[in-house]
């Protein structure tokens, strides 16, 4: 019936978060309000972090990619649960660093670093560029050169895996902005770069096992290649990320493990093959962490029957706090909270706040019969919502609750209108 | 040469910007950067305000749309130009009241209004609340009653004009989630409310007469229709807006005094045919009034050239400060600022900063031949960029800098990675 193990009902008929009552987190809260349980991206990051340990004898780290969520809450949780950190811009970088999280298991990615991003990177002692094109190899050697000392980097790669999701998020294709044709050779011979690996990421929200374990093995060819041509033989190899989760009923992920099991038998083997001792392996799981962890709560306001044509239920939020529908369309699943065990017996257009046709949320869902003032949850919403937010229509972000066990505590407090205006010079 | 009248080379074969060299404003401010020629704003504002004149006698108001750009610099602006404001939420509202705008002058407009939002605005006291569906009747109307005042309202009304625009943006037809079919009975009859008029808005972008002539009828039929039904002449109709700008070349828009010659025709006419009076007329430019008088300056990086696919252009923004392209595959022009006088050779795709596929800002689009380190400049990107903008992956947004006869200010500063974490509860 729920889509995530963090939801549930209780006995008035509510949905409960991580044994939390969603109307009782809107009441104390306020909406919008986006509620994460944290047992569900604590269980997730030990079921990656114990694969590794079982499948790769320990010769691994999972990176959590704070793109999906990043705020000082979300860092210290990956540093306490041992995981390393996938961070794409000073932003990213600083937010870490706030909670101390310990550098050495940062990794720096983009394809856009600045030179003040590579020297705060640097000053801070990141554990690992991983380099984009040829300008980040150039500036971070000679930053790196500066102080004396040799980086630790590895090169992204487009090893050009179709993995047949989303044209405007699939980027392991070769047409990408992501990755270049860098001469290993170069960066071999650049000052201030240790070159210990490869990154590659193939896509996002992908259900298949085979366009993992296929890159793989090129990955590993591709390394054996290195070896033949420069006669380095590279120690570590980065695969990114890109597992599916549940945002509909249909979606149908693999098991993480089941992946990383499945993944570490075709390194094997491509090892064994071409001779080449088994690399250290990274992978970075970021929606799959935190995704199916988070539900955002709305108040419902105007309730519009369109005679014919369709049903629009409004919201106090939208694509300024869930922009994924206006992007790309994407599927969510929706229900009333306070009705949680009532039939989905309506199909209703979710529309959002702002002054903007295309602020929906979703179209012709099944949802329970609802009224003003109902509290509509929308489910899967831990990645990719809070870390897009906005401020369009200069509405004021949600808070984000964390749930545990039932209890609940503020880890982003909500935006107010006068931090809307504190970048505005006054006269 | 150039899509909009701000713009201009000097000898040193810089891009100018209101007069100023757009790469000293680069070097002086940073990058990226919103740069927004005030003389143009100000030319716009008084092109409506000057043709209401004319062709209303006097008889009606512009309101600056400031959901296209809202920020403290704006408001002032628009309050010094004379012009009223529409408003959508309480930060933009509260924006403009802590400019000291003249409250009579704002119209409160939005599908969500909270019961926190209509306090906020009865307070302030707002000129108008343009109410988009039966809940913001009651509510409007109870909250104000219980001040013992009857405020002074307009309803929105879906004309079910076909604006021949693209479908994301499109407003007037019927299946839409603003306007409701109300009874304007009801609204006549509920306590606390004063109905003075009707309010629509058609479109976004829009580059025909046709379309605006049309619902001016429309709309005068429905205010003759409310008389013969309940008796009641209402004497204000607000026609929104939807003016289109110049984006590209081939963007061929209305002047905008023909539009309102052109209407207060077709209003006088179906006027007298109806045996109305006129009515007061509001007219609300938001794109139409900054988008054109906006240019946003990138630092170009690594250019990533994949034989036979396509050239990659990366800059040090994206989606973060205009995110228009994901969204809506919109247009822009583009051009290497320290090097405007050169023809545009090549045909490159201008990708951003973020790790995401789709964050780019124009794909195969004509530029002159660059390199590392120059500067990018996007037109048109006055509205519905700095308003939109978001922190996504944790990059700070950038500042906003009016251009006045050459002379520079700042009216936004940039954000910091310290205020990007400001909303994150310590432990």
């Amino acid at each position: 019936m729920f889509i995530s193990e963090s939801l549930g009902s209780n006995e008035q008929g509510h949905l409960t978060i991580g044994g939390a009552d969603a109307v009782e987190l809107a009441r104390t809260y306020g909406t919008p309000l986006y509620v994460m349980d944290e047992n569900l991206i604590r269980k997730n990051a030990r079921l990656y972090r114990d694969s590794i340990d079982r499948y790769y004898g320990g010769r691994g780290r999972v990176l959590y990619a704070s793109k999906a969520f990043s705020c000082k809450a979300a860092c210290r949780l990956a540093a306490e649960e041992g995981l390393g950190l996938d961070v794409v811009s000073g932003g990213e970088l600083r937010t870490a660093m706030s909670v101390g999280f310990p550098p050495e298991k940062i990794c720096f990615h983009g394809n856009y670093k600045t030179p003040e991003e590579i020297d705060m990177a640097l000053d801070y002692g990141v554990g690992r560029f991983v380099l984009d094109n040829a300008l980040e190899v150039e500036r971070v050697g000679a930053a790196a050169a500066k102080r004396g000392i040799r980086t630790k980097c590895l090169v992204r790669i487009t090893p050009g895996i179709d993995a047949h999701t989303h044209d405007f998020i699939m980027t392991g294709k070769i047409d990408s902005k992501f990755g270049t044709p860098i001469e290993i050779g170069e960066i071999l011979k650049t000052e201030g770069i240790e070159l210990v690996g490869l990154h590659c990421h193939i896509g996002s929200q992908i259900f298949e096992l085979e366009p993992f374990r296929h890159t793989a093995e090129v990955m590993i060819g591709f390394m054996a290649e290195i070896r033949d041509t420069y006669g380095a033989e590279l120690s570590e190899l980065n695969l990114g990320g890109g597992f599916g989760i549940k945002y509909i009923e249909s979606n149908d992920p693999v098991p993480y493990d089941k992946y990383i099991e499945s993944v570490e038998g075709v390194i094997a083997e491509a090892c064994r093959k071409h001779g080449l001792a088994l690399p250290f392996v990274y992978m970075e799981p970021g929606r799959s962490l935190v995704g199916e962890a988070g539900t955002t709560l709305y108040t419902v306001g105007a309730i519009k029957e369109i005679e014919g044509v369709r049903t629009y239920v409004a919201i106090d939020g939208g694509m300024t706090d869930n922009p994924r529908y206006a992007l790309y369309q994407a599927d969510y699943t929706a229900a009333i909270a306070n009705r949680i065990n009532e039939p989905k017996s309506e199909r209703v257009t979710i529309a959002g706040r702002c002054c903007e046709s295309g602020d929906l949320i979703q179209e012709n869902t099944p949802i329970q019969k609802c009224e003003s003032g109902d509290i509509l949850a929308v489910f899967a919403t831990g990645a990719y919502n809070y870390s897009m937010a906005s401020n369009y229509n200069r509405v004021p972000r949600p808070p984000v609750v964390f749930v545990r066990d039932g209890q609940a505590r503020l880890v982003v407090r909500r935006e107010t209108f006068d931090d809307v205006c504190a970048l505005d010079v006054d006269e």
